[in-house]
């Protein structure tokens, strides 16, 4: 019994994804779902990759929080379009959320969509929201023993940016570890360390993305 | 339909939390549930207050981890007993969890158990473990828009403790804005600025532990 209700809501949350997924592919838009622990950097990361993309990339974001539209009000000062979800309580997006998000948005005329999720590193990944990807950050005062302990986040990621890497010079962190241990449940992600705040090896994630989007384009 | 289920779910928990919650009243030990997103520093910080308090308290923790027993070694390399709970996908313990821990350490002997929850800010908040109270961590390079984007967690800690404090020459935090957005949710909170590397400000911690232990102790 507990079980039929649970594949009921997982198909809901599927159909959804399903729905997302197919608009994206027929406007060629690259959805990515970004996940992270709170305070890993993903606005700081997405204000500064529409900035700097700008004039090659049209970007928006669908924000996900539990509570403000702090990091919408972030995004939307660098001219692009976001959406902000509240999800009161809820410690993940859902994709029906996403799909009315996509609603209150010129969506169909952007090259990225990324979906900012809530700041958690365990429930958004049981979650498709009808991404092409999905991008998971790490930052270096998080610790070196996160993708051992959150395996099931880091497998199902795309790119891994390990990010705040300014920071380690003031914090003991085993890149080698770190990279081992991402190996070993996921040898195809693409692994990149970069700092959002310095500007440090985003060029390496700025030509992944615009790679990454002619093939979406491609596709659609 | 739906609804009752969930409470049928909840109060399961909540009967195991009774439960809990008696266990330490009958022995007079004090439980404390340590909630806090990925990498603020729960682990060092125990690990420190155990070999701090070494002689004046003793103390076991219960460790929850989706995946690994790293955090129950590093606690148990101090001398203290710890358990430790793989929740293989769950992102938060549940009281059950914390009941069959209980029972494979000598909790008897113990002045203070820590339980230290999974690495996450939303989740664990909701479920009652039958803790005594709840000690809720924010490390500075987490951000200051924290307890505003998570005020649940924020509003049911007894103490917060401010960690990483010797990062704030490296990283920009609005300690005002913190301390405002803390006391607007939560303003009988106790909140303390520490730094479990360093050392800096756990005094104060060790003052409010020992009060804290001794009023369960007198309760029981």
């Amino acid at each position: 019994m507990k079980v039929s209700l649970n594949q009921k809501i997982l198909s809901r949350n599927d159909q959804c994804a399903l729905n997302n997924r197919d608009y994206f592919a027929k406007n060629g838009t690259l959805c990515l779902n970004v996940i992270s622990s709170p305070g890993s950097g993903k606005t700081t990361l997405l204000a500064r990759t529409i900035q700097d993309m700008q004039g090659r990339l049209t970007i928006a974001v669908v924000e996900g929080d539990i509570r403000t539209d702090h990091d919408a009000q972030r995004i939307r000062q660098t001219g692009a379009e976001a959406v902000q979800i509240e999800t009161e309580g809820a410690c993940h997006l859902s994709a029906g959320q996403v799909g009315t998000a996509l609603r209150q948005m010129k969506a169909k005329e952007k090259d990225v969509i990324f979906i900012e999720n809530v700041g958690n590193l365990v429930c958004p990944s049981a979650f498709d929201l009808g991404e092409a990807g999905r991008v998971v950050l790490l930052s270096i005062p998080e610790g070196d023993d996160k993708p051992a302990k959150y395996p099931g986040t880091f497998a199902g990621a795309e790119i891994i940016l390990i990010n705040k890497i300014d920071l380690m010079d003031y914090i003991e962190f085993r890149l080698e570890r770190v990279l081992a241990d991402i190996h070993a449940v996921n040898p195809d992600a693409t692994v990149l360390q970069v700092s959002a705040t310095t500007g440090q090896g985003l060029e390496a994630w700025y030509d992944w993305l615009i790679d990454r989007r002619k093939a979406a384009a491609q596709r659609s």
